[in-house]
């Protein structure tokens, strides 16, 4: 399994990925799901992949054209013209290469080649956008009343985004706020596993503002994992009581 | 789809249930899916049931007997001895239902007539007790390390009563804690809805200590739901800052 969060604040995106894959419980490698390319002061676009491995490692190699000669090389993405049109080419990318692993195994419908791609970043003149591709090669696009897109095991870490996002928050409780949902999904499925890699881009910088991989030892992550349950604790105690006999009974 | 849970605590047992059913969003009803069975004194047996609504249904029938006349009719489970065996009888029942409907039907495996039952009790001269009955007429019980059952949309929810619970709390707590959870669901999943039926078993009372049924109007629902969103955010803020600029990076 995977967890994968895009948040757009007004300041900005905010990313986070985890790396375990597993096939099986008893079969879990680290990977990255989080790919970064960026022209410093004209774009940055990042992509976080959930899904069949196979296939988003087939979309990435493609992007960077890697059946060519290194010096042959040349990125889709960095001469793409707007975020959309970045969309559109791997939602397109993406259908081909499930579509071509399903025909040859004769799988029909969704089949378990399937995978799905968050994609952020901002060009040039242009706002920050934030979009989620489907295994279909469509997608859709953040918005004010759908601020964030999740992939992979999304339900553990939903309701603390719901009820703690807002638009107008730093960037840095953006990612404190990521995190707090991260770590709600590593208490309940086993199959999301630290390292966490962060990425901030903050509007109109056009590159990575900040950059951090979250690791067994990182001791802001375990002060935030260790201080949830009492701060969720005292939450619940400040609610009110609840009575057997109520008057509005 | 549904909510349930049943959670144990030393203080007895709190049981939790939504009722809404639905086939595709825009056939939405309220059915129970709280069943209760009691002698005063002696025993409480109570139900939760989630999955196909025809299979619980036939489940809850055959157990009351009601292919008999009215005054033939005798409850399997007001008679039978043990928590176990109740756990067992209802096992063998679902088991039986599903097969039977599944075999007119032609499917194999686990097919659509599936469903999972939350068992909770107590007889006198027993224990408490907790059991999860699967579709295969399998089951097991709740444990120090496992005190709580969810069903159904169990994600959402689960967070919080990871976090919340502690097996010294008190009932009234317990119930509050089930509504924090339920809130959290209902807030993320259109296919679990209010009303949502609470019933508390204490320990040793051998009937319901508490029933109440959380209808749109309940204004202390109201109050947790109100009050969790700025509950939550303040814990939030009580967690320390991120900064992008770290000592131990």
């Amino acid at each position: 399994m995977t967890y994968c969060v895009g948040m757009k604040l007004d300041k900005g995106l905010v990313l986070m990925s985890d790396t375990r894959t597993n096939s099986g419980v008893d079969n879990i490698s680290v990977f990255r799901k989080m790919f970064t390319w960026q022209v410093p002061g004209e774009r940055i676009i990042t992509l976080m992949t959930a899904g069949n491995l196979a296939t988003t490692q087939a979309v990435i190699s493609q992007l960077e054209e890697r059946t060519k000669e290194p010096d042959e090389r040349d990125n889709i993405l960095l001469k793409t013209p707007t975020m959309f049109q970045v969309a559109t080419e791997i939602g397109n990318l993406m259908r081909n290469i499930i579509g071509e692993r399903q025909e040859a195994n004769g799988v029909k419908g969704r089949g378990r080649f399937t995978a799905s791609i968050i994609v952020a970043g901002q060009i040039k003149g242009m706002e920050p956008r934030l979009f989620m591709v489907y295994p279909e090669g469509n997608f859709i696009e953040a918005s004010l009343d759908t601020p964030f897109f999740q992939i992979g095991e999304t339900k553990y870490g939903r309701p603390i985004i719901i009820r703690g996002y807002d638009k107008q928050m730093s960037l840095e409780d953006g990612v404190k706020l990521l995190m707090v949902s991260f770590d709600s999904t590593l208490k309940a499925n086993l199959s999301v596993g630290l390292p966490i890699d962060v990425q901030v881009i903050g509007r109109d910088e056009y590159e990575a503002s900040h950059e951090h991989r979250i690791s067994h030892d990182d001791s802001y992550f375990s002060a935030i994992s260790a201080g949830w349950g009492d701060a969720l604790k005292n939450a619940f105690h400040s609610l009110p009581d609840y009575s057997f006999y109520r008057g509005d009974d």
